[in-house]
């Protein structure tokens, strides 16, 4: 566990969360402030800053992680979904524990990858 | 290889694309409509319909998606980048062989989630 990580906070139960999965890797909730219909965040449970730092040191998790990401947007009831890893703060990422947004029912708009 | 899968012929050779870079089980090649400054693709030479069901399937090629998608990232001058899964037609995904959008310099507007 990282001093002053909110995700590794929410994993311990300092924090609390709207959890929707959990397995014994991996943890998925909702986001506070979601951008989409299904917005949840799957996170490891272990800490690593990133997805590519993640996926480098513990493959396994990395890939559970993914896995899991499909898994909630169909328990949720999205067979169509987007998965957004932000990796440094240019880009977006707000807190430096490995997460993917789970995103479902996103504006068409939002959609420029297309 | 997909019948007709046209990451597949990338693979194969038998389609040309811009490679960027290449592993035993990974291929990394730009994005002929690139939508940021940065736009490359980070696809595993197996072929799987989506993220989710690589990590299912191949747990190791799927961290080493992710953790390549880093390795180009870095290489190409972005410590900052954003990864994009996109899973079924509804949500944007045009080719049907798992890949991840690797974007660099992405426009502040589009970085929706941040």
């Amino acid at each position: 566990m990282a001093t002053d990580c909110i995700f590794c906070k929410i994993v311990a139960g300092e924090i609390p969360a709207e959890k929707v999965a959990e397995t014994d890797t991996t943890l998925a909730f909702r986001d506070i402030n979601p951008k989409a219909p299904l917005h949840v965040l799957v996170i490891p449970k272990v800490h690593h800053p990133d997805a590519a730092s993640l996926a480098s040191a513990e493959p396994q998790i990395a890939a559970e992680v993914l896995s899991q990401a499909g898994v909630v947007a169909r328990q949720e009831g999205y067979e169509d979904y987007n998965l957004v890893f932000n990796t440094g703060a240019g880009a977006g990422q707000t807190v430096f524990h490995a997460h993917v947004h789970v995103l479902g029912g996103l504006d068409a708009s939002k959609l420029f990858l297309a």
